[in-house]
């Protein structure tokens, strides 16, 4: 029998691979006292009503509640931490205005450490109620709100990345929000990383919070700056995230500066690696694909900001069908949701849209560029074991080893639309309108590293 | 000074036209005794501060804390009342499969009337949690749950519009679950119809519960059954919905049955007329916009469920231009969100979308039909004002004479992710976060007919 802290009984869905659900009803859980999945056990497994019946004795035991599924954490990979504050505000601004006006002075004040500590242990907590159990997040520019972040994190216990974003080149940053020089920013980030290591160490083999090595985008750094992030993140051994090919603007502007793709300078710069975070990626070529796959790097969808900063949806079929890495973001702010269940939604909406077509003016025929759209468990694996996978971490899924990050959702809790009136309904319809029409009023609770972090604890 | 019943003090906001914010900063709201707004009194109107005293010292008053902001209700303009159980459900199965194996059978369960009442009582409640003061629902075609509905409606307090499907083609219905012939299903909704005016008639000069003659769509409707229909809303003067011009399938099916568009044989028919509402209406040409116009009929504008089975989306900017009268809906059950807040951000997302175009490997220019994209404050205007032109009710904004059906909203709810930390911030940029990010967990209070039908109280 396992070696065992703590069980969870009760009937789970997850997706192991893109397109395949897997339903584990009545599967018992057993989670040793690192946070870790030690077993996970079918109704007939040898020995479980015996190790059940001990747990129980013990008061180690948990069984989920009638119509409450256990579904894994949500994997957000795309967040700007100090945006918080101005999430679904002057998103019709020009996106000039919505950066120098709103976004840069605001990013600038979390240099206050009393600003930053109200606005990121709020925005932890909120996420956390939301199901994010992973979140990984662009701070600012300077160091010392980034650690506040990253404790925030701790303390409420979200798995994270943090990043410290690093922005040199006088002609994009704001005089006074940026780094001083590219060896300023090389630096600030080495001190960054290894402050935060130091930080996060002791919560087990794989710390709770992990640096991530955090240039803005091509446009807002030096090559000097992209240079020095990409040694150091060889150095160091550290995830990388940056913004990649968003928009039509920002393609143009790399093409005249460096007369290559996006993705293309960034592994030239060293900084397309495994477990690199490519934010948007919307206008990425066939080749660019081919690079993101050959490194290991992945793409955090974000459809939501994509609406507003884009003009054009992420070419996603064609990603994941040639081996492209992907994962969802909410891009906080610049999406207006910081649930991950409605970036998932949006990403199935937009994926519609673009598979179909938009304009009724059009035959069928010639409407839409063709391709499948997501399926409901596309979506669910995107939101989940999808971004798992874009971070090199083992996430997203119920696997033995893999850490128990979890959320308990409750189908009938009171003004939530997540609604179950039939207890002969199939599970893998009820797992349809979980995906789709569960928010915050049915999560019950959120378990991150074998812990519970938020909710209720449930009986035995 | 205006007679009272009771007055609530606090910021408001509403847009009494599809592009014009009005922030009513420290406005009171005088209710009379049959919950009609009878005076909005601006901080310097003559005589206010001993109107509020009086109103205080009789327990009359109520003031909204801070941050917390007045809307108008939402309107919902599509909701299929029985699809309710099966909300996220079966969405990637062909339309056939959803109607002929979910759909259909799941409304014909609701002749049992146990069954309606525990659904519908539920559904009503959950959408005045989600902040839908006015929903027009189709129901089934038995008349007995229709009413079970409407009492629903009146018990929990919800403004509804209520229907009962009618449907008698042989061809294109389940031969269980339909109109035995068109006088039948005539005679049925006459009686509903009647039934249901002396139910609700009791509560003032708008009663809460009106009824709505409801044909499915063409398709599943002979032309006798059509025209007799047009004849009874014309006699009973009633309002009118169906489904108009969906997808290409069901535009190709009217024409070539009746040589013309959905909207000209609705016309014909004597369907189309003032407070008729159409739901998706996606291929409607230039003509049908003058016909809805001419005739004062609406567009139901379904943005989720259109990504699902129109593939195509709904030409909202040439409609508001040409001066169509749309509103929302969320399509329950073939769009999988009961909140229209959530329908009002995949409206903007899908007309975002269909202006800017979705495919990357086009050049700007030749990427989307182009047309200005909804706006923040539009998109709120749709889901509150819009719909109350559509019905040809004065709902959806605070005008004097109005009934009074309002949420409160609370910025900085736990979890919820509509935010404020500084309270200089611009109410118009305050109200921008509100659209794009309040969801249930921020509606304190919901207000139907000047009375508080969820929610808390507030103090005075
Ligand atoms: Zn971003
Ligand atoms: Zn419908």
């Amino acid at each position: 029998m396992p070696n065992y802290e703590r069980i969870l009984v009760g009937t789970a869905f997850h997706t192991p691979a893109r397109d395949r659900l897997e339903v584990l009803e009545d599967h018992a859980f057993v989670l040793d006292g690192a946070g870790r999945i030690s077993a996970v056990l079918p109704p007939d497994a040898p020995g479980r009503a015996a190790l059940l019946a001990e747990a129980g004795a013990a008061d180690r035991l948990e069984r989920l509640p009638p119509d409450a599924f256990l579904i894994p954490g949500l994997v957000d990979l795309h967040v700007h931490a100090p945006q918080w504050p101005q999430l679904g505000k002057a998103l019709d601004a020009p996106l000039e205005v919505w950066l120098q006006k709103y976004t840069f002075p605001l990013e600038a004040r979390f240099a206050d450490p009393d600003f930053a500590r109200r606005v990121y242990d709020d925005l932890v907590q909120t996420l956390l109620d939301q199901g994010t159990t992973t979140a990984v997040y662009f701070g600012s520019v300077d160091v010392e709100p980034n650690l506040i972040l990253a404790e925030a994190c701790l303390r409420h216990g979200q798995r994270a990345l943090v990043g410290k974003v690093a922005m040199d080149d006088p002609a994009q940053c704001p005089e006074d929000y940026r780094d001083a020089r590219a060896e300023a920013g090389i630096a600030a980030t080495r001190d960054f990383v290894l402050r935060l290591r130091e930080m996060a160490q002791d919560t087990g083999e794989l710390p709770l919070v992990l640096p991530v090595i955090t240039p803005r985008f091509i446009p807002t750094c030096t090559d000097a700056l992209l240079a020095g992030l990409g040694a150091l993140a060889e150095e160091l051994g550290c995830h990388v995230q940056t913004h990649c090919s968003e928009s039509d603007w920002e393609v143009g502007h790399v093409h005249d500066r460096l007369g290559c793709t996006d993705c293309a300078a960034l592994e030239r710069f060293g900084l397309l690696r495994e477990g690199t975070v490519l934010a948007h990626s919307n206008f990425i070529t066939e080749a660019d694909m081919g690079l993101i796959r050959e490194a290991g790097s992945a793409v955090a969808h974000c459809p939501m900001s994509n609406a507003y900063f884009a003009n054009a949806v992420f070419p996603l079929r064609d990603a994941l069908e040639r081996g492209v890495k992907v994962g969802l973001g909410t891009d906080i702010s610049g999406g207006f949701s910081a649930s991950l269940f409605d970036a998932a939604r949006h990403a199935l909406m937009a994926s519609r849209l673009a598979a179909a077509g938009t304009d009724p003016g059009l035959a069928p025929e010639l409407r839409g560029p063709g391709g499948a759209a997501l399926s409901t468990v596309e979506t669910f694996w995107l939101a989940t074991a999808g971004g798992g996978e874009a971070l090199a971490l083992p996430l997203g899924q119920f696997r033995v080893g893999a850490p128990f990050d979890a959320l308990v959702v409750q189908a009938n809790a009171p003004g939530c639309a997540f609604r179950r009136f039939d207890a002969e309904e199939p599970l893998a319809e009820v797992f349809e309108k979980l995906v789709l029409s569960a928010d915050r009023g049915a999560i019950r609770s959120v378990w991150v590293d074998g812990r519970l972090r938020r909710g209720e604890a449930l009986r035995g």
